[in-house]
């Protein structure tokens, strides 16, 4: 059974224009004029509305959504020492599925349909990611030494899942040593899963790294051979260029935070020129709630093209549809979806934005309304792997998602 | 006939509390609990809803809505000369006053109330304000020289609308004279109307000055005896200390436009601290549709707080309460209306926010969560000098501001 979208804007990075979508069973089947209905086919009115490639969020921590405004406007250190740690210490693996039903609610609403996650009980994250109908990439994080065995039970039970992508997520190179980075590179070898980690957030981080090794962090990334296309690498802020281009010639992608970089002041902006120049693979994403606040990859596509504009004084840097392509086919290829675009053969993982807004007139540019007028809430249906997992605004049991949230968010400060 | 909120949160810069809130024609009558409904009160139910003051807009150019979107990423000459002045040049009366409304019911959706506009046709400007409910202090924009007698005239229409503040709306020290300046304060101080002007928004304007006038401008400015508590300054990014200590001491306000500063590059971050600690009245503003690309003063606050953090390079610097107190009663302070609080004796300028959604789960902190999560959207019901102009969602006669919009855009780059 499939879905027939009619007479919609069909826009994706490649510009925009008018047709029918027709979805079989999990991928787009045909693009154009007068689609016919086939058997069975349900039919969606695609009049006033737009049909965009879902958004990927290739960077966050989805169940700390709970902790979300708990702890704001603080120094770095006070804020994850103090505040952030000692609460995610008590987080049992149901709060884990609560706070990650609550972010995959909010991601849905929000026109996400692919996200990739770094926490702790993987189990839990990949069973609301299937709850909520979102496809998701899947990491335990992975700080100091770890049970080689355990996590490839893990990657195992992970595979079983629907829509799930199996990663292994060593937390960074300041958490976990360069022996156990090279296990886990081997590891995601081993069983065809990705890599997520953090990288050059802060340069202390790199700082730290290079006094105590004696070499740059990314040299020394490479002479392990973590370095690969599988390899997912968060932040990517403190890079020089060589750096850079040692990172595109392995096929590393980099997920862009912008608002999670300014809020807790990575310090300067991600040096997107240059990497656009070596053709490193930039996709975006929130980061968590926590350090956010919203997983809203909207507002993260405006943060990314205003933060380039801003911090490298040039008002043509980053353009609206640059920052489309980061938060679609850039993300898609990260993760190694066929996803991203509206073209036959691709993922049917796509939103319907709903025209008949302020932010979406006048109509002189449809991709620069996503980007710099539109928010999230533009979303009126999504669809993922041909499922339609919110349908006119409506997402099921989402009051119940909502209640369980609060109540263990509640409860959480309190244990 | 009054209004009574029942059982809602009720949040300001000061805090948040639960009760009731009444009103009593155009102003709020108690705050409390258990409230008494009197004969001929509306009562809205306020479980689930929290209610903030009307969030005031104090600088946009609200008709260039009908320019969202239409010439972005450009170098800014080739933004302002090529693509905007052509489009403005051809601005009828008529034209701005669909734009406007455009303007205000994207500006009512997203909870602003009060509005401080500078544009052509101020007439049309007010007639739009006062069709969609909001309160706006309008200013004909002056440019070069100009005709005293009809600037007046204009004055006293203004004044005869409801919810309008009449103001003078010199451009800037670049396209107006200082003798032209000096006519317009006298002017403003006669008719006692506001004043709307452009200050230090580039290191280009700031250094022409000086070159030309062999002083700096807020120096010139004040000479001429344009600095007052009138004076509503827009962007002041390019000010120092005894620049900014002389503009508090003499009761100007200010007014932050973040989201345009990083997209135009303004080159740096206001410098909020320092106006702070001169008690300086710092305001926030979306600055037109054409720079931003929206109204969303929820997204305004965001930018401001993680400019400044990102800028400065501090993430406790401009917390979420300083950026609500911005955007709230400094808003208000700034264009002379008793507004900004939810207090007896204030305006009844509010708007219901519905918290049943995922950036206000869970409920740590509302303020946090009002600036760092929530956007425009969030916004249920809205209501400006007593008198309900959105309520549960709904604006009466959207489709058609928005159908009128299209067409006169459409009109607009095709004449």
């Amino acid at each position: 059974m499939g879905i027939l979208i009619q007479g919609v804007r069909i826009v994706d990075a490649r510009g925009a224009h008018e047709g029918d979508v027709s979805i079989d069973g999990s991928v787009i089947a045909e693009v154009g004029h007068g689609l016919e209905r086939k058997a069975g086919d349900r039919v969606i009115d695609g009049r006033g509305k737009a049909v965009i490639p879902g958004l990927i969020n290739t960077h966050t921590h989805a169940a700390m959504v709970l902790l979300r405004s708990y702890a704001d406007d603080l120094a770095l250190s006070e804020w994850l020492k103090n505040r952030i740690w000692p609460l995610e210490k008590k987080l049992t693996s149901e709060d884990v599925r609560i706070g990650t039903r609550l972010a995959c609610l909010e991601m849905v609403r929000s026109g996400t349909t692919t996200f990739n996650d770094m926490y702790f009980h993987g189990d839990s994250v990949a069973r609301a990611a299937e709850e909520l109908g979102v496809r998701a990439c899947v990491s335990e994080v992975l700080i100091g030494d770890f049970q080689t065995g355990r996590i490839e039970e893990g990657l195992e039970r992970l595979k079983a899942r629907r829509n799930v992508i199996p990663a292994v997520g060593p937390h960074a190179a300041y958490s976990v040593s360069l022996d156990m980075l090279k296990n886990a590179a081997a590891l995601a070898e081993r069983h065809d899963a990705r890599v997520h980690f953090h990288l050059a957030e802060t340069r202390e981080e790199v700082d730290t790294f290079r006094a105590r090794e004696g070499k740059g962090l990314v040299e020394a990334l490479d002479e392990i051979g973590f370095l690969s296309p599988r390899l997912l690498a968060a932040h990517g802020v403190w890079l020089d260029e060589r750096e850079i281009s040692q990172l595109a010639r392995r096929g590393v992608s980099v997920s862009h935070c912008p608002a999670s970089n300014m809020k807790l002041c990575a310090g300067k902006a991600l040096d997107y020129e240059t990497m656009e120049r070596h053709s490193l693979n930039v996709t975006l994403g929130t980061d968590g709630a926590a350090s956010n606040n919203n997983l809203d990859m909207f507002e993260s596509m405006k943060f990314a093209a205003l933060l380039q504009k801003h911090h490298y004084g040039n008002p043509a840097r980053l353009s609206a549809r640059e920052a489309f392509r980061m938060a679609t086919v850039n993300g898609a290829r990260a993760l190694g979806i066929h996803a991203g675009l509206i073209e036959p053969g691709y993922l049917a993982d796509v939103a319907l934005l709903d025209l008949e807004r302020p932010c979406f007139t006048p109509d002189h540019d449809i991709l620069s309304n996503i980007v710099y007028a539109a928010r999230g809430d533009c979303v009126d249906t999504v669809i993922v792997g041909g499922r339609i997992v919110m349908e006119n605004g409506r997402v099921e049991g989402e009051r119940t998602v909502l209640e369980e949230a609060r109540k263990t968010a509640r409860d959480l400060v309190n244990r």
